[in-house]
């Protein structure tokens, strides 16, 4: 799971029809400050950091397995505590 | 999902028979620049910026689960809001 | 198999149902020094080097298929012997 | 997929028994100029840019689910138009 | 399927049952030397150059899909001929 940061919304209005209803934010990774696309099912906002998934992962966190998303939003984190 | 640019098209005439009837484009991800080959499943046209899944998430977009293709344009994104 | 060293915790409270219960550790990467998330199943302490997995064998490894997480750190590392 | 030109071929006496009879080739990508192995089943020759699957895909293109190959060349690029 | 070269062994008393019995080896990736490690299912020694599978491919190569370990050796190279 990676460290990310949402930064803002994305909009498609020509999509594959499995994405409809769907939330798509871009988030941007920590660890590597590149951005992407995922799916959220935990209501995330702006500026919060998050727990993201990949691959076929993101299908199992959405429920469907026939999903044609590959990234979902899976946590909103607290504070990170490092050694 | 990534977001991606498509900037080109690719022709196969010896190929896997999965991939017989697809479109496939050359896209360019935002992120780091690099160019792959996509299979398109919304009409996406040259230029226009798209969201592009892989693994076997592009098979289930496809609808084809043994089909040959890892990467699949599943979306053409309108505005990209940032904060 | 990536070699990583164990550097912190995550919390999520507000998260998938399924990562419930699951105990959530921030890992660094040695190859590339890449943080990220894996769920412990072998009971990992801060500071020690730790095998993680990732995709669907981290699902494998946490025995529920249909979890939400794509890391998991699935072995204590003793020391590693270089030729 | 990734786009790839066929560099050379790799023998491997010893190996998996899934892996019998595969034509094994090495390819580099046009990305990031690494190269890899990825097994052939287009009749691919050494110099021709081609289209590389990776991960279950490829085994879907390899015809076998349970093939020890991970990397496949599905098809052979004829020329790719740019904008 | 990478080309990378066997540098030592990794030992981890404590591990997910799953991966008991299996010989695990540190491997560099020639492509980017980078080191990780992989399960070894064809008697590969240090020092040698090896085919390595990773992700779900790397379950089948190791005969067991519930299997905690996402690398294999799945063939040992003999010479490699580039153009």
């Amino acid at each position: 799971m990676t460290i990310c940061r949402v930064v803002g919304h994305v909009w498609a209005t020509k999509k594959e029809s499995s994405l409809e209803g769907l939330k798509l934010m871009v988030v941007e990774s920590e660890a590597d400050s590149t951005s992407f696309v995922a799916a959220d099912v935990v209501g995330a906002g702006i500026g919060e950091r998050v727990l993201v998934v990949s691959g076929s992962t993101a299908r199992r966190a959405l429920g469907q397995d026939d999903c044609a998303a590959d990234c979902a939003i899976v946590g909103i984190i607290d504070p990170v505590e490092k050694a």
